[in-house]
């Protein structure tokens, strides 16, 4: 049966009303928004014949979806997080606000508050068997010029592709810190090589990507924000060359210029210089940040953060 | 500023990769919904200027909505399990299926199984302080032919305006039960009369609707559902008369027919004839159900339920 009744006066007074706009009190903005939503809510509806067992499938799955705390995963598989990536990217361009490393995605796995260390840090805390990664690099600006007091804030998953505080089997803050550029933008740390990430198998999200014939695993990467005063701040990640789901990522975060060499070595005198035995690895990469007076811009966006103020 | 890229072939294309229209595994159907869904989100996105902040405070009220099990109560007093009734009851005149007692929303709030006995029940456990009610009533076709064997499936708050299984204060199954009709059609039940049912203060569904203006009460009401053999299920629910939410529920399940006239008396030769002292309360209502040689009409809706199997 296609019966529509969403064009009606009686339903398009009533998603007024339920939207708020036949009051005066509350917020604009968010009845702009929910009405919006309603509309294109009953639009679905009719237009896709959804049943009452659809719609209230739905309405469970954002209870098991939150019940996991799997929004911001959801968000990240569906593209878009990407697709906002994407928009701010032809914002800039509109702007003439270009050059510098590329913007990827955060993702939900950020943790505030890391410990703060000058140039250097170890950011594992040698519980885990990984290969170690000695990574290294500069943040410039648009001109070349390194920054020096950049704060370099990584975080990374462990070899079992999970992260600190949300697996609840790490140590605090375990890969994570933040390092501060020294006076030639420098910064370099020891980690460990990250496994690639994995939907949790039996969480919505990956539910949900099953159903669309889709995988939900991620390249192993690396994740940044790079801050420094009087630039815009950024939101990015690298990705190590040679993964298999390197440019088949359920996120969609990967982008060329972000695609990091990652050199293994055997050797065992370089091993010894970097106080280690056995197989490491090395990355060199190096971040360029644009310039801006709008200290709103030299700021993360505004998100719900795990320990955030 | 006002960039728009969602009608672009990279953006266009992007999107039926990430709902899985590239593939051939999976569900046609939820492709088909979600691609619909991404569409309209970018849309919405674009044309009401959504910032990556507003994005991120809804990615986050998801998962507040989820963690409070609250999707089911957001999307009544967003109107859109009424919106639902209305299109039923279009389909319904469509279909040429009209008459009897009108069907109005189920509400998050049912649990499954609760006792089962024939004629009559009494509901509550004594506990609560509230007026005893009585109510009775009679189960008939649309013919006006009484319906023996019909289950009456009845709910309601207690007079804190809560409900027994989801807030964890009350007994098994208190103001829950189903009752069997005798031969002539016949249920009757000893309970207390329900106070209004409002959202919890500090969750998501309040604070979204103080955003929109809007209050989160109900009036007093009961919930029912009506089955028999060889008719339509009924989801449905009676309003108490001349209470204050009666035509400003936020949930919009008030309806002409569904309003049961409640009267209260100080009779105490009529309240020992009941076998209470003081101040009870009556109501007589009946339910008219359709016919149907349908299977699954006669069943209720799928959803997942409290208890349900």
């Amino acid at each position: 049966m296609n019966v529509k009744i969403s064009h009606t006066a009686e339903v398009q007074k009533f998603l007024e009303e339920a939207s708020g706009l036949h009051n005066d009190a509350g917020s604009p903005r968010a009845k702009a928004l929910i009405y919006r939503i309603l509309r294109d809510t009953v639009n679905i509806i009719e237009d896709l014949n959804v049943t009452p067992e659809e719609f209230w499938k739905a309405v469970n799955y954002l209870n098991e979806l939150g019940a996991r705390q799997e929004a911001g995963l959801v968000v990240a598989g569906l593209g878009l997080e990407h697709y906002l990536d994407l928009l701010m990217d032809a914002e800039d361009e509109q702007a003439g606000q270009t050059g510098g490393t590329p913007r990827t995605i955060e993702g939900p796995l950020y943790v505030a508050g890391a410990p703060l260390s000058n140039y250097e840090a170890r950011l594992d805390d040698g519980t885990d068997p990984g290969v170690p990664l000695f990574m290294q690099g500069q943040v410039f600006n648009t001109d070349g010029q390194p920054l020096a007091g950049a704060v370099v804030d990584v975080w990374q998953a462990n070899t079992g592709g999970t992260y600190s505080y949300f697996d609840g089997t790490q140590s605090e803050f375990n890969l994570r810190r933040r390092i501060v550029t020294d006076a030639e933008g420098r910064y370099r740390f020891r980690s460990i090589v990250p496994s690639g990430y994995g939907c949790p198998p039996d969480g919505p999200t990956q539910q949900l990507l099953d159903q669309l014939g889709r995988h939900g695993q991620r390249p192993a990467h690396i994740h940044f924000f790079i801050s420094a005063p009087d630039h815009r701040h950024l939101t990015t990640q690298i990705n190590l060359s040679g993964e298999k789901y390197l440019h088949d990522d359920f996120a969609y975060a990967t982008r060329d210029e972000l695609i990091a060499q990652i050199d293994f070595f055997d050797d065992q005198q370089r091993a010894a210089a970097h106080g280690v035995e056995g197989r490491f690895a090395e990355i060199v990469f190096d971040f360029t940040l644009q310039s801006t007076a709008e200290p709103k811009e030299q700021q993360r966006r505004e998100r719900v953060r795990a320990l955030e103020d």
